[in-house]
């Protein structure tokens, strides 16, 4: 049997790593033995463990120790490695690959945090800093950190007096009392102005469908939206409704099917098209109502992304997808908290961008996104499983009335 | 090939029945030639087809006929045949099985209704008349009508100037504007008062744990339902909350576990057994809310039926399932709207239960029961994919606001 | 603030006890302070902890105490108090209601083992030892364990060696490879023959409808079924395919809807009621395949239990709910394995009477029903969301390809 | 009331067609007189109805004709009128929209069909034929046709002696018998290499993680595929499982999760992009099984189309998506018969760009997609909710046992 020493360190308990660390070494072949504990002795106080993980060979021994710095074990003390970038979005083969956790790397005996913190990225020193980079964005030669010493994740803990937000984690039944959760996601949103970080909306086209747009139009004029994150179609049926009182060709009063409605959405896109943008056609009178319209008059930033599945597009979109996630990329700094709404592709893109600290609420009507984010390791999330056009008017309801406007985003220095 | 004529009228094309009949022809290996044809001139008139059906041999000429029988068209115009029941539950083999259509069968030249029209039923003379009658319920030596001629069902005819009602079914998308549905469902309410029928409510718990039970119980006390069909666990949860403030052991203001709450809804039912059943519960001042409490109050009937996941079950709980069909079968006489709120078991077994007459609402967060619902026949029938507390909500908003109580029912003689 | 001293130990790390007791704690208002802590210094040795909780008040104190008892923390070690029953069915108010979980009580200084644990129960010493009964079953005038001291709860453990059952349970993704779970299900199924356990099936109608009858009446057949738990639906469209070559009126051949073929299941009762059931119309020859002409054939019991949406019912079916739920008690002694095929009704009804260390696989085509069971605390459960027909077939195919019958049960003495 | 005359012919009760022209007349306020009828005699016989529409203004009347004339209803019979483009895509706004039905246009009084029909698009004179062009596409200057007399749709018909595959079409319950669908599925394969046209293949990376990849890869290789339409995650997790035996870093031995397993995707596209694509990787032996490599190794063209979720993406990842639309478009040139495999974001895309007349099955867990490309009106569809990896196992199993190669593709003319 070869053996190594381990110490893990932080609520390990109350953030079920402990458990996972066991587990761990014994689903990959190998055995322990707790040579030092000591639990964190009330609420505040940090617990400590030093482990003796036992294998029969190097090889697997080695499999279990990477297996437990994701989970912010610590093996030895030596500084990252580094080895440079093949060529442009080719990486070296051992490259280490982030989680949506804070990291670490050991530079000259100093750790350092990682910047830019989101998962499936390599580790490339720019700038002189560590710093999160998407794998086809290294360039040739750059110097990319490679997996084994000198990496620290550090897990997010669920502190032991954690608030409302925490205990709905993880519990996507359809059958609870939404309005609860509603209310604490207007909390939550408070609570993000409070601290002067941003609220960034993913929106998809159900939104519209749904009726819910009047909601949310309410809640981008009153200052509560501070950047949408969306695609072709959000845009175009927000629009259709503004020109055509119809959404994907369906009455937004009477609730019927027109027949060639389909034409409805086309028209749009040409309609705004012709007067070169979005901008553009609501300072020129075409588009008098609706999302769109309140994100220009107000202004705050939107962003969209192309999908193969578009028509049109409209010109505001950006066709290639690469570009596309670069632009979210910009768009999320300084997020505080995520409202991801009857969104499956662009929920999901930017999921993959956030890192786990952002609070994230993803409604839906059925389970499939909401677990895919939380199977993803997006930790401080709430999935609702509601109707987005009543979680909107509720939202609003709970926001707007009795106040007049959000309270002031003070930029902060992060 | 051996040939017969059938004719077929009514709005025929409206309602899609010729097009199913020539798919009949067909598909079971037969051929046809229209022989005569007028289409209605306008709106109101009918139309009137005779067809002459030809098939390959007599077996397979019985087999296309047999199906055309149910879709309302008339071979031959001898009396309908009965045939004595052989044993209490045991019909002929050559029974005729009803669907949940008007149905006439001819007795002594006279075509005459079948009473209580509801599907999956044997037609009975009982009491000098026709009436369906569940195989179960049949007793030894009664004449059963058997296949064959004399049997003429009316399909529903879809008019062509149907109302709002009308364009929605079939409709299940999530992704439609429900408030348009909703306000359709309080005309739909208006309309049944207005016309003196019934309305009929199947809920199942998950309009409590979804906290719909507070709108659910401002509707009957106003007036605005009629009866209420359930089952163990939605009186359970209902009076829990009364009680205890939970529901399955969820707090309700909080939205938090209670960790034992599993308890909660046994100490219910104990609770409210140990007064002898609800209504003494209710005037002993154990429950002093919600909807349970409000039929108690107003009062109107509910007949909880037993399943075999049920707890308890209150003393109220009809546990013998053929007993609890026959109190289900009796107050559903008058029905003119259902209302199915987030039940399976319940709001299925209603289906079967009603004539294809009653307009229902099937209000679910997925496809499946509305599907199910729709699948069995239940023609009249609007599936909701929606939030049942955001429907309640709504529904209560729009039928109270303003008005203080339903207009009263007048009892009409049908 | 007042004070108390608890403590838990066992595998509390790895079966994530203590993260839920801290949790607890913390939620319900209290703190607290590690008093003394022994990890388990390996894979096999159990932790020991000792835990000051502190609250405000003596009634937050209390409802702390009382959640922990729920995880297995032990506060006092007085005897179990017992109060009479005050009528049939209506317990003393402070009842203990039981967990799925083992569960002890202390009676004259001893702890002894409640028999027949299942969940939502009252603890009532019968024939001079403790056993579950559910709250309508108990007599005026029985001992009722109440809750408060001389309780304890063992939750299960996850061992740190468990086998492959452990690691699939709670992931519910429909995009995992399933034959690996069916080959774990198949293996799972062997360990129980040698463990002289019993195999239980439950079983919906849609295991006929996707086509998965065929090869669950081939494992009947070779001996791999105990005894089957369903309802009338089944059994009927089992048999009429049988009798009529249809399920629910769809030709198994062809996969056309028969026009009128809603009869069929109507034509399958009738001539099954008529030889007097369904073993009689397996000896009369009227029932000559199939899953239930298997049962008979073997013979293996079957239990039908009645619901309100049943047409007939067969002679077979019970049709009270609470004779229903005894029967399926009975019939659950012995079992080690239990699999849950297509249904929602009876499978949840099962989950609810069985301990949790009875390994269940709950097959289904949405998470819905599987989801359910794990939140009702069914610990050692696999849900798989796939098709049932897949299911059938692959996991007839690895039990018996190659092997002539199922290894012959011994009856164990548990 | 001002008045119009209107013909419609075809098998148009078959078809639903002139059910649909009365239901469009009353809803849009208007009336109607059948003027002259004559229903087809027989199977053969398409049938032919002259109708008078009245509606109370003219507006009204202009509102009715426009739906009607998507239902294939001809006005009048004067030449379709074109209107230049006001600049790159952007259409003149009485510009035409088209549906996915076969589509004719009057030009100098003859009426000719127009190219490459698809919905949602305008249609243009380009190189001398009228053509269906995305909007986007169109370029400035070309004449595009409005809406108005001298268009003609032809809605599908369903041909009164259909076969297998029509009476699928609409119905998505799960609880049926899949086998007939796979098996009507594989006949359908079949008949489509008769005619001498293409299968082309739409797939999700669900196809990889539910094993459906082993049979895929071995319908690849014998020829049944003809193009794959997909994207980077299908291709990366499909070579990921040839490379490091993990799909989505789950082990497809032992279906465990790897502890940092969410490396293995990067992994692949590193190792594959190193090598410069996909077709490299395989010539260099680095991928060496698969999808991707029988692709290859046939060879068979494939499309990837860049999404913003993508990680890497590989170096043959189109990430323009107008440029990924334009290549599917060419990709689906010939297309007979198309499957859709787990896959939302590609075939939803792919249902935009397919005339109706391409049969299509859809195969997913949910009813969610195969409902969506319905209600998109691609008629000849099937959808299939059953688990992928089943249907790819039995749809491989009845096209490849027995036989060796499918029948080679002879190209036809059209």
């Amino acid at each position: 049997m070869v053996r190594e020493l381990i110490t893990v360190e932080g609520h390990i308990i109350d953030s079920d790593i402990l458990r996972r660390v066991f587990n761990r070494i014994v689903e990959d072949g190998g055995e322990f033995e707790v040579v030092e504990f000591t639990v964190g002795k009330s609420n505040d106080a940090p617990s400590f463990a030093r482990i003796e993980v036992a294998a029969p060979d190097p090889a697997t021994l080695d499999t279990i120790l990477e297996g437990l710095s994701y989970l912010g074990a610590q093996k030895v003390v030596g500084d990252v490695q580094f080895g440079p970038a093949e060529a442009d979005g080719v990486l070296p083969d051992e490259f280490y690959s982030t989680t949506n956790f804070d990291t670490y790397v050991r530079i000259d005996g100093a750790w350092r945090q990682v910047a830019d913190q989101r998962m499936d990225c390599a580790i490339v020193m720019r700038a002189g800093r560590p710093a999160c980079v998407k794998q086809g964005h290294v360039k040739h030669g750059e110097p990319v950190a490679l997996r084994g010493q000198g990496i620290r994740v550090k897990p997010p803990e669920r502190s032991r007096d954690y608030g409302v937000f925490g205990f709905m984690s993880n519990d996507l039944s359809a059958e609870i009392n939404k309005s609860i959760a509603i209310r604490t996601t207007a909390a939550e949103m408070r609570r993000t102005r409070a601290a002067g970080e941003r609220i960034v909306l993913v929106a998809g086209p159900a939104v519209v469908h749904s009726g819910g747009d009047v909601s949310l139009a309410r809640l981008v004029r009153a200052g509560w939206i501070d950047v949408i994150l969306t695609g072709n179609a959000f845009a175009v049926h927000d629009m259709e409704k503004s020109i055509l009182k119809t959404s994907l060709g369906i009455c937004q009063l009477s609730g019927r099917a027109v027949e060639g409605g389909n034409r409805h959405h086309l028209f749009t896109i040409n309609a705004v098209n012709r007067q070169g943008g979005i901008r553009q056609a609501v300072e020129a009178g075409v588009v008098t109502s609706g999302v769109m319209f309140e994100c220009v008059r107000r202004p705050i930033p939107f962003v969209l992304a192309g999908s193969i599945r578009d028509d049109g597009p409209l010109k505001d979109v950006i066709t290639d997808v690469v570009a596309a996630q670069k632009a979210y990329i910009a768009a999320l700094d300084g997020a505080g908290t995520c409202l991801m709404l009857a969104s499956a592709l662009h929920a999901i893109a930017v999921g993959n961008l956030l890192p786990a600290s952002v609070r994230t609420v993803c409604v839906d009507m059925t389970e499939a996104v909401p677990t895919k984010l939380s199977n993803r390791g997006t930790m401080q999330a709430i999935g609702l499983v509601t109707d987005v056009g009543y979680f909107l008017e509720k939202l609003a309801s709970d926001l707007l009335d009795g106040a007049t406007d959000a309270p002031s985003r003070q930029e902060s220095p992060r």
